[in-house]
């Protein structure tokens, strides 16, 4: 008997009970033992749910029971969540968790802290939702040094750019949309502006390449800056505007990891990736590309990495599973400046000076143009720096990397 | 130190010597011990290939050798592989293997004597190449019933359906091409066939659903049969062809696996798979679809997956890694008449009286089609036995399922 606790019952909590209680007899074969769910922690009460019996409001409860094994962690942020998590491992128990948050902030000391407590900390469930991503990435590509992760990291971001682009929606309308059919947050401040996806790309990063990227070595921008007119000149040139995240080793070495919209060619899989879908492409020096899709969000489907995590933490008792990275610093990743690619510009007046100084740049053109607006790919491949040196104080009302 | 010898110093063996040296330092640190690649079973010589002094001709060199605890088995077929796999196992040494057709066939029993000898037989090369399939379907959707796997799983043909669709080439033409590229074996019947993608999605079926499933209880339609035509009448309604290996537990509990062509709609994310890439569709009951893509053949990206298995099962020595399925027999796997869908039927003589007997058809049309040749779906979800009743005698040029 493997008994578990769940911490939080909200969306994805109450989403891990309904999973161990539906699929219990392949779970409990699985791992050859009995998966219980013996308490959820939660502040509130659910008399009407099937599970109300188990409901406990003080965490000790839980941390001093020898026998929970397992505590999952689905309260979200890096407060509550952070202690409950670090008393759980000091107490002997491995940790489950969906929370990005935490793990962006502070996974290097929780998975130290596992290790010196012979205990497991797992997250499958904090990227990609449902996808399987970081156990394949740790494991299944495991003989491969990682070349590049590129990813649609936002089902939120998804939807709304999708809407913009098959619907000719308003970036406002489409975002309210998205939150009338529940894909976005009343606050979705940390979608829309890409922290969201910022802290995913920092977890695969800091996976990837061996040392702990934090939120703020990732400079990000989210999508608040698109607008209609940069989703039709892209498809003037056959590309989609996505929101990615991207984790880059170059070749001295150094890692960078920056979250912006990204011009995608409609050929590249990543273009087809729509709606509330994510996908996560990774390059290995074997391997070449491999790509994981699926619903990145949503309670069944991200329940379900975080009871895979439990199973795993589960068959892995007394010996814990390794997963890790070393820790980060002023070294671990160094900004996006460097990266080189070709770009989109978009200018509301001075367009042909600017565009002069690109002397290879392909023109865009869309119906019902105002006259003073101008946008073009900049033909050449240029790093931050050698655009901006080229632009010479002009202001481009959008400027999107273009992905290779 | 773990000892490992390479059984085949073909493609694929060469790929994972290559790999192994290239990644050396990086993987001896997902391993926290060193890989040394000890021993290259051949029966030829290969005087100037860095690994010569490594090449033994006897198999018995590397049985008799307690230093040796993986053996890596990249001969293919099922009869000296067979062998040496079993004397490998009872030897006491994990295996690692590429070889799908020996999985396919005797997956349980070699499953069952490496748990016998408590050492693992691992085999994510088997299925998808470098593409990870077997162990996020084992690990990380363990807490999913799976429902349905449905993938692209030959390169070889989609390749050729590729050409025949984006350039307009000829079957026959289109396998030249496959064969002047080096991805069609000369002699290319186990890919065009389909008996290639049968054995991956009969490894695919076992693992998901539990019992061993035999390439002869999955009935295998390869795509010698399609015809420009039928690639003229899918673009017409905005689909591609492709050849489709499925594995369905139907709501009876009953499994089905089969190969034949489809017609996948465009939105469908299948559908922009193109060339040598493969792809795996998974479908389960907490998670939704997921799908895997990548490059499903090639030296380093099989490579890449063998490499990983090493890595795994020299983390797991002594402990094995559990992976399997039970035995197979009658009951594993039913025919797939019952298995309902739309279908595309193109005849070349007598359309209209069998176009007659389906009143929901969509007539479909193409250029330049002779004058006796009519092409429809049947607009109504028909099980195959039911689709017999309806054509009541009358043979189409072709009939292939159209993908939900």
């Amino acid at each position: 008997m493997v008994n578990v606790a769940v911490l939080g019952f909200g969306v994805v909590g109450s989403g891990v009970a309904e999973v161990l209680a539906t699929n219990g007899a392949h779970i409990d074969q699985k791992v050859d033992d009995f998966i219980r769910l013996k308490y959820i922690l939660d502040v509130r009460e659910f008399p009407d749910s099937p599970f109300a019996e188990k409901v406990v409001h003080d965490f000790s409860v839980i941390e001093q029971d020898p026998e929970v094994s397992i505590v999952v962690e689905t309260i979200g942020g890096a407060k509550a969540a952070k202690e409950f998590t670090e008393r759980a491992l000091r107490a002997g128990k491995s940790v489950v968790t969906s929370n990005k948050e935490l793990v962006a902030s502070h996974g290097y000391e929780l998975l130290q802290l596992a290790k010196e407590h012979n205990v497991s900390y797992l997250f499958e469930a904090s990227v990609g939702g449902g996808i399987p991503i970081i156990r394949p990435l740790s494991q299944c590509l495991a003989a491969n040094e990682i070349e590049e992760i590129c990813g649609i990291l936002n089902g939120t971001t998804n939807y709304i750019l999708t809407r913009m682009i098959r619907a000719g929606l308003s970036f406002d309308d489409a975002l309210k949309e998205a939150q009338a059919n529940g894909y976005a947050e009343q606050d979705p401040t940390a979608d829309i502006e890409g922290h969201d996806a910022c802290r995913k790309i920092c977890i695969l990063a800091s996976l990837a390449f061996g040392r702990h990227v934090y939120p703020d070595q990732a400079p990000t921008q989210g999508i608040t800056g698109v607008r209609l007119a940069d989703v039709a000149y892209a498809g003037s040139c056959g590309k989609k505007i996505k929101l990615l995240g991207r984790a880059i080793r170059r070749a001295d070495g150094a890692v960078c990891a920056f979250v912006s919209p990204h011009l995608v060619d409609g050929e590249n899989p990543l273009a087809g990736v729509e709606d509330v879908f994510n996908a996560i492409t990774v390059k290995g020096n074997a391997i070449g590309d491999v790509m994981f899709y699926g619903r990145g969000a949503g309670k069944l489907p991200t329940a379900s990495a975080v009871v895979a995590d439990v199973i795993d933490a589960a068959k892995h008792l007394g010996k814990r599973k390794y997963l890790g990275w070393g820790p980060g610093g002023a070294g671990a990743a160094v900004p996006p400046e460097d990266v080189a690619s070709q770009w989109y510009l978009r200018l509301e007046r001075d367009g042909e000076a600017v565009c002069a100084a690109f002397p290879k740049a392909e023109r865009l053109s869309r119906s019902d143009a105002p006259a003073e607006e101008l946008a073009f790919l900049t033909g050449e491949v240029l790093t931050r720096s050698a655009l901006e040196d080229r632009l010479s104080g002009h202001s481009p009302a959008a400027a999107f990397r273009v992905l290779d």
